[in-house]
């Protein structure tokens, strides 16, 4: 039996005692989250949402791709999303590779050169790049006037830590 | 308290009795999901799957758009994963408008005329929009050896429904 099979075995058992059925389309916090795709990420759980209360929008690294702005300006635009949360994370696989080097290996192996997508957003500090998907949101004109706070959960500790909008080096040249 | 504020809060009782500090990269059931934003798909919960077990990449309407196939690309090259499912689902917001709809509003509210995404990917008929995002993946050389399959989960019943590869239409004028 393959794994999809499993959890369409699974999802019967859940559809069984299923009582959800009344929910509304828009989501009733007005929050969406832009997340990691990341397996040990379980996002609704580890923010305490029920089904229903929020859109989940996630990809490799929790990136603000323009399908992810996509995705956030619909929410916002057409659904009623009033707040955003962009959420990193420890031990991320997006720290452990460079475009050149996945293109290539993915070229030797497939035989085919470079197509679409040729960027595949790895960072190389969390922190940063939680910044510069905040920022990314912020300044986008279709959205600007939603709220965005920014974070790193830990992997080991399932904390969520803020990342302040200061970056620490400027507020060391400050001190 | 924003509800940002008030997910923070719920995070740090859940990290409180926190015991999954020790799950690998790699998920461990090696499945990537694609599905929907929408608050009402609580994946991996009506799949059954637990922490840690598969990637879960979700955008507006689950299409399968650069981004999702880059995120898709990583989960299969660099963290093993061997299958693939799309989820779209009853009563989506990607079959309420129109792009050129949705642009017009949001240049008229913003005062900002057309930028980036230009594309929102609505849709008009669900099970005909995941047999187009399936063969989108499986046409794809760098995952093409991945098995992929669709389904429509029903937000009344909380029941998955296969989207077989054979157009309905198409298999009326064979019988």
């Amino acid at each position: 039996m393959s794994i999809t099979d499993e959890v369409v075995l699974a999802n019967q058992k859940y559809a069984a005692t299923f009582n959800l059925g009344g929910l509304a389309k828009p989501p009733a916090r007005k929050l969406a989250v832009l997340a990691c795709m990341d397996a040990r990420l379980t996002v609704e759980q580890f923010l305490g949402l029920k089904t229903g209360e929020a859109h989940i929008i996630r990809n490799a690294g929790g990136i603000a791709t323009e399908d992810a702005l996509r995705s956030l300006i619909i929410s916002h635009e057409l659904l009623g999303t009033q707040e955003f949360i962009v959420i990193n994370h420890t031990d991320c696989g997006m720290l452990t590779f460079k475009d050149d080097e996945l293109l290539q290996k993915l070229e030797e192996r497939t035989g085919t050169t470079t197509i679409a997508p040729v960027h595949f957003h790895p960072f190389k500090n969390v922190e940063d790049n939680v910044r510069q998907q905040v920022a990314r949101i912020k300044s986008h004109p279709y959205v600007r006037e939603v709220p965005v706070r920014g974070f790193v959960y830990d992997v080991k500790s399932g904390r969520l830590a803020e990342v302040t909008d200061a970056h620490p080096r400027a507020a060391q040249r400050t001190a």
